[in-house]
């Protein structure tokens, strides 16, 4: 009897829990589609501000706009966090042409790969050797390559879903290619963009030359995807073609910049904190509306959600604006190295960092025991069609506060438009959708609730 | 020991049974995804022909164009079957403004919806009323409605998370509005687009004026979301507005027209129908690329697909593009006519009529039996992202299919960007994304794949 009876109060328990869930998770999407500020906010930051490379004015002025908004929701606190971020300049927009003989020559689409040296200012004309990726080149060896361009063509794998496996499966060429081409003695690199769709937009990312000796480096640039096509199948039916490029970027000096961050303080348990985020620099080639404007507009939103709900956080929820993480992710470093020094209790951190897409979920780096736990929220998610939680990466910027203890993820938005767009000049504010940058925020804001309520369970 | 033994080898088949299944359907989806043919041919649906309004020059293009596309395709065999459609033209372009006073007015964007009677030459100037309904309507009653523009505004609701039910909750305005108002006595009808966005273009569709005689029909348009925010605004601070209409569409004698149909000869069960299918009519602003260039293309593609992966099917799979779901249904009420004339056993119908974007999963229309089977195939599609298998509406063209016996199903793929093109001027080709589209035809194919292997089960 007495068992019974305790049984039904448990049901009854759980049961008022979930509803109370359920309301809440309800108030916060109603909120987020009826009256969002997120669409507004990536409107300013795209069209008013536009691309945010680290270093520039425009993520100057980001950090200046994000915290001016973040400055009129009533938070308990924002704050910039300093942090010195490298500054690399595009110059005068790239050249480049194949050449079947003299004279006889097609302009492609290319754009240099952030952080590659220079072409000399006429440009560098020389054989160019196409490779399907690094493993090939060392097979070819230095008599191959030496005093040649490579040129990096390994596509994406279009059989992928999951985009970002495809992506993964060739960043390789466009990270490490010039470091590994100039060590066999090659004048230059040309990347297959990191596109699946056949288009004329190249598309920059970042690059690096490892320990290369600056004199021994050697300019890389990534060519559009129609372009590549154009120039592989030109070699295929003349080996003797000529590739010529030229651009004129440069690396500056470090300069300061920010962190932009705002803070509700937690009204039970304020040392244990919860940070949304997205980052606030961009490349510069379009405005960065998917990468990564979404994303921090969603972030502010989940604050913003929060106080116009009249909801009292019982941790201490963030969010945090990263600076700098496409070319250096020096913002994400400094925040969990002030976190460290500080001995801050971060216990959940997520990141928006795949575009301002329909969300379909998250991506978990947890241990086992959260995991589980967090499998028993996914049913609160799926009247909102959010139905994948899998363990994975979570986001650049929080991978620094990664310990045994704090669960971090990313928002997982359906991931098939975005490479269209990623790092290119058409990553633009009218390829984002109003309600699908909305629902992400909700998502983002729901799941932020959960971990506020319950925290998470010890190791 | 023998008990053992029969588990054994049951576990054994099914193991092999699914592993089979797993492989058949990621043929499928790597076929689509890198030698598919539904973008190629949507661009010509859409950019060499254009709207396909019933009775157009462009409907029947679009019938010769996708006969001859699966002529090519090394069918069994491909027909016309012939269909009385009605055939409504917009004539020139409407116009519409709201006077505040004589002389003071402001132009919106107005369409006439399909199946309207025209305004006079001259057009209509009127009073206008706004209302939110058509129950609202019924309780102003004639004496507020007679001799006025009856103005329909209410919107769709945002926080909806699929979008259709939005719709579902505001399309009898688009629909019936004309008939009840005309009943008291208004002069015209002007509603809201059915579109979740604020913008400037007005989405038109059918209407009935129900058994109202000819003479007491009256003119009815859709008017652009910006454009009803505008004359609500407008008719707040001024209730003497006035609205003028000018619209000259016209509806002609019906004439004849096809539904196009191609099918592969099942190798066991011939007399076992399979149908996949769309509508290859459209609206005429836009040239219905998502509605429903998409799914005559994704249905042509899943045929395709079988051939090009040599798959024999034991069932008889037939895709069929509907004539005339927008305006009349007539292709649909055809096809299911002239099947129960034959005698014909259909046992699974699938439609795709919502969009060429990400596919979600299938709205089954089904006995609890098939549906429950249904569930067991789930995890195949849970790779591809497919999670959403519920029962509910199918599609329009397939409607009349339905008996005790047959399954029928929608391929429902995300729906937030559905309503910023639906039946408007912007549902056009850049708004579909070649590799959602690809992923939405082999969802389908690999649920016909299933039905064709696996048969429904009795009732």
């Amino acid at each position: 009897m007495r068992i019974l009876g305790l049984l039904l109060f448990l049901t009854v328990t759980i049961g008022f829990s979930q509803t109370n869930d359920e309301k809440q998770i309800k108030a916060i999407y109603n909120a987020a589609l009826t009256d969002g500020r997120s669409y507004d906010w990536l409107n300013y930051l795209s069209n008013q501000i536009g691309g945010r490379l680290s270093g520039s004015v425009q993520a100057q002025q980001a950090v200046e706009y994000t915290k001016k908004q973040m400055d009129s929701l009533g938070l308990d606190k924002v704050w910039l966090q300093p942090v010195m971020v490298p500054k690399w300049v595009r110059g005068a927009p790239e050249f480049a042409y194949i050449e079947n003989q003299p004279g006889m020559t097609n302009n492609v689409p290319i754009c240099a790969l952030g952080g590659s040296v220079a072409t000399p200012g006429v440009g560098i004309k020389a054989d160019i050797i196409e490779v399907e990726g690094i493993e090939q080149l060392k097979k070819l060896g230095r008599s191959k390559i030496a005093g040649k361009i490579v040129f990096f063509n390994r596509p994406m794998d279009p059989t992928l879903i999951k985009t970002f496996e495809a992506y993964s499966g060739c960043v390789d060429q466009r990270y490490s290619g010039a470091e590994e081409a100039a060590k066999l003695g090659a004048v230059g690199v040309i990347v297959r963009s990191m596109n699946l769709r056949l288009d004329d937009f190249p598309h920059t990312g970042s690059m690096s030359y490892g320990d290369l000796p600056v004199e021994s480096r050697i300019p890389a640039a990534a060519i559009s995807t129609n372009g590549a096509e154009l120039l592989s199948t030109t070699l295929k039916l003349n080996p003797k073609v000529k590739f010529f490029f030229r651009q004129s970027c440069k690396q500056y000096e470090d300069v300061e910049s920010f962190n932009v961050i705002g803070e509700i303080k937690g009204s039970v348990h304020p040392d244990e904190i919860i940070v949304v985020s997205g980052h606030l620099d961009s490349w510069d080639l379009g405005d960065g509306s998917h990468d990564d404007g979404a994303g921090v507009v969603q972030s502010m939103e989940v604050l913003r959600l929060m106080k116009v709900n009249g909801y009292k956080p019982e941790r201490t929820i963030r969010a945090v604006l990263f600076m700098n993480e496409e070319n250096g992710l020096r913002g994400g470093n400094k925040y969990a190295e002030v976190a460290t020094s500080k001995k801050e209790n971060h216990i959940f951190a997520l990141e928006s960092d795949a575009g301002g897409f329909t969300p379909r979920g998250f991506s978990f780096d947890s241990s086992d025991a959260n995991f589980e736990r967090l499998l028993s929220w996914k049913t609160l998610f799926e009247p909102y069609l959010v139905h994948l939680f899998e363990k994975g990466h979570s986001g650049a910027d929080i991978g620094p506060l990664k310990n045994k203890q704090v669960v971090l993820a990313g928002l997982v938005p359906d991931s098939q438009r975005y490479f269209d767009h990623h790092h290119a000049q058409n990553d633009t504010f009218e390829h984002v959708n109003k309600r699908e940058l909305e629902l992400g925020a909700a998502t983002m804001a729901s799941l932020v609730y959960l971990f506020d309520k319950y925290g998470i369970l010890p190791n």
